[in-house]
């Protein structure tokens, strides 16, 4: 299904991501830099951190009417600010919509939740393929017309069915993967091949109920909040960096599956949070933790 | 789109729903006529408004087993119990699956996430029909198989439309109908027809910003949190019973476009908690208050 | 101080919390007792788990005009009902003021909010005695006019520190106690003395962040939600049944010492909401797990 | 009762809270100015209001080292910079105390909260006055050591007390003023002495259940969360400024009573957070409406 709703037509901006050691002036250079070159900012936001001397800043602006082509940008970035100051940093363009594969098993709520966003036009992005490990949800990705691909995966066919599925992302280019309530875990060198690229949902508040059954674990602890967790993810089975967050009361009367349902609503929301701060850019990575620009 | 989930075979079960002057023993006598009979409570749920001497029950048995025919049980209880004890009340099986309309404009999100859910197999509900002022959302119901009506609505033609509306909510024996953004004013006389039987979701946290553009009143006042609210129609606009509402933060940096953004996913989520409790028949009217049964 | 408001005249009341297997009736049974010995009921909550088959109860009634002496219920109720059905149960007086010790170390936050609770009337309760390892919060105890009983202890002195404790415990008359961030671990023979009479506060989003430093594990960790968790000590660290929970969000910019900033927040209203709700005798603890009633 | 825990030894910070029109460049004059002069920014956070075209900025620095001395920052900044940008600006030190007053009536909880931050040493302030209509809380100011001033109101005495209320507020040296659940409309002229310097508490969710009885109105309405806004005093009554505001959900189980209990600890958290942004100097006021930084 296109699109229901017209998208507007957008400016086309550039979008900065930096870190790097705080030092006097990185600011006013970066800014200066834009400014003196015509770039009308139209977003700007940086953080210290003071305890660790890290400089963050995301900052966009118009490309029209900037001195600098387009395709220039990095190299005059990196040749007069970035390599001085032992940035890191990556450049974005608005035009660049990303493409994005979601991998699901049997449960549709936020592979729907996302796949409603983006048929209304919430989202700049483009999904070419939807990968399961099970044909459950192919009516699902039919009647959106997006190409389903049904990979059964086993301990035996894991590596085999990686490939398969590498294969398929290069063919789609994909930039990014979005685990929907994939009842799988990837291979490390999966998991390598996408560094801060794929994006899971994990049905607790973590650090707690880290692996299988989160709501049986939380049923059995007693407690009185339930949350679900949104992360990139590492080689660390529910240790990536922490994206998004979100929680919701519950007590004595809620029952596994009284949690589950409550749970349900909890993850997609967090998951479609998550997955927008990533396509805005607005997501830095730094030692195993996230910097999330308003 | 037919539910991708099969539903689990359910046990039939009746749902009494009261309201009555508090007295002594009203408790005791509605749980003795069911243990008597051998009506295995699997619910039961009260309360007792000592302000106003008002006692509310919400109970639910198993009708396998139980003494009285399910077609006799109404005359029963009116006859042995409810009558003697000047009881309101409503009888449900579970059985019956209601019958909701959906009514929308232009917006889409509380739409996708109803049938979502819908289609999930998470709400026991029949959508025989989804009614609009204007064709946008056309190609969403017909992803979802569902009957796409479209009624435009001028100030002139109001009358005859609803008259229109009427007649197909009737061929459809529809039970309730949910207003998933529709932006028009339902006449009285309609209003009249279904109390208690139809549920809006109104954008902000009522009874602040009732009425127009309720996130720009919201931008306007530099309130530093917004809600949405679920509520029953009445002819007091956005004045009826509340459902359900909720809210998130915002401050100085979200511009109504934000606010508008932010406030989608707690619309249709807000909307569609109110939907399933009244699917659930856990919600009880009162004074143009809401008892909700956990 | 002494209270600063003028406690209202309350009604003498009994309270009976109850559990025990569920069977047909219990429910009319218990009602019908109060009933027919004339107990006007002005509280009555009641919750089945459907999986483990255990009734839950709470039922508060005025005891003018009650048939049955005072002296006598407990008898009755043993005998008539408690007996025949397999019945955990115990009945309260609302007359009967808890007394309750606090014991603190340097940090003031938990305690005055719950001696400012205490004097302005909001809590029926006496608190004959702090008791702290620090002399810190002596002047506090002073200008609320309670007794202060410095006791430290070391690794070598615990055993006869504790056994001064309990001296102090038993001379006050004391029914429960609540740690406001003490920051020793009992002994599991002093825990044994005061079986879900114990009310601690653990600084983070329980089973998160157990143990020490939960706010630095909470920042290494990069969540994006804090939280505070009320629970009643058992010999198992951190892992006592659940009375309250609360959270707060964070992010990037949230430091250790604003996260603890935060928190002292969540955790002196987690902490007072958890003593109200034991204070109302509403707490119910099962299995490691607790019932609190509404 | 002075402060029971030592103050750290704080570094003496400038601070500058900046708006005015945006233009090019702001950012980065303003930062030059502070890095050339050798300020080690310790804070800094702006924000462009795009639809407005407003530009906020806080920005905090060190003083030692600053080549600029304390008592001629202020006539630097406007020459060199603020005249020529059209800015409006504030300039504070840390060094400076904040020196605060209370207005109480008889309600408690919001001055023993604040009263127990101070003590505690959470914030810097100096507290010289509680003023009050009513003798109640005159032992809560006694024990905390704080002189307080007894000055009832009347229709008919209320220009003439309101001038004695002015006279202690200067002979006080007070800044500014919090309304801790003060009962009483403070007349234009007393306000308009104080503009952005009296913060009050009402106990709604604001533009919610303004003026009086607002825990009626929402038991009234039925609505299912409640809320407490803190706000700073301006001529139209509740409608100033928004500082800060929180909500907690309600259910048809709760009483006016209970609505009452449940909003003191909203309205003691919201008010105290509102107090503790103003004394740090992280709200500014534009168009009726807070920029808080965080």
């Amino acid at each position: 299904m296109k699109s229901i709703k017209p998208l507007r037509e957008k400016k086309n901006t550039a979008i900065l991501l930096i870190h790097c050691p705080d030092r006097q002036g990185i600011l006013a250079t970066v800014t200066e830099f834009l400014n003196k070159n015509n770039g009308n900012i139209i977003y700007l936001d940086q953080y210290v951190d003071r305890a660790e001397m890290i400089f963050y800043m995301r900052v966009e602006w118009e490309l029209h009417g900037f001195a600098i082509p387009e395709d220039k940008i990095n190299e005059y970035f990196y040749t007069l600010i970035a390599d001085k100051l032992e940035m890191n940093y990556s450049l974005h363009f608005s035009k660049q919509i990303p493409r994005m594969a979601i991998f699901v098993s049997k449960m549709s709520h936020c592979l729907f939740d996302m796949l409603s966003r983006y048929t209304a036009g919430e989202w700049d992005v483009e999904i070419p393929v939807i990968i399961s490990n099970h044909m459950d949800l192919e009516p699902v990705a039919r009647r959106f017309d997006i190409e389903f691909q049904y990979i059964p995966v086993t301990a035996e066919t894991k590596a085999e069915q990686e490939a398969t599925e590498v294969e398929l992302l290069e063919k789609h280019e994909v930039d990014f993967i979005v685990l929907a309530r994939y009842m799988q875990v990837l291979s490390p060198e999966f998991v390598a091949r996408f560094p801060n690229r794929i994006i899971n949902i994990h049905h607790s508040f973590l650090p707690a109920f880290a692996g299988a059954k989160p709501y049986h674990a939380a049923y059995e602890r007693g407690v009185k909040i339930i949350g679900a967790t949104s992360h990139y993810v590492t080689s660390d089975l529910d240790g990536g960096p922490i994206i998004e967050q979100d929680v919701t009361r519950c007590n004595h009367t809620d029952t596994v599956e009284r949690l589950v349902r409550k749970g349900r609503d909890l993850e997609k929301i967090v998951l479609s949070h998550a997955v927008f701060k990533h396509l805005q850019r607005k997501v830095l990575v730094y030692k195993n933790k996230t910097v999330v620009f308003n």
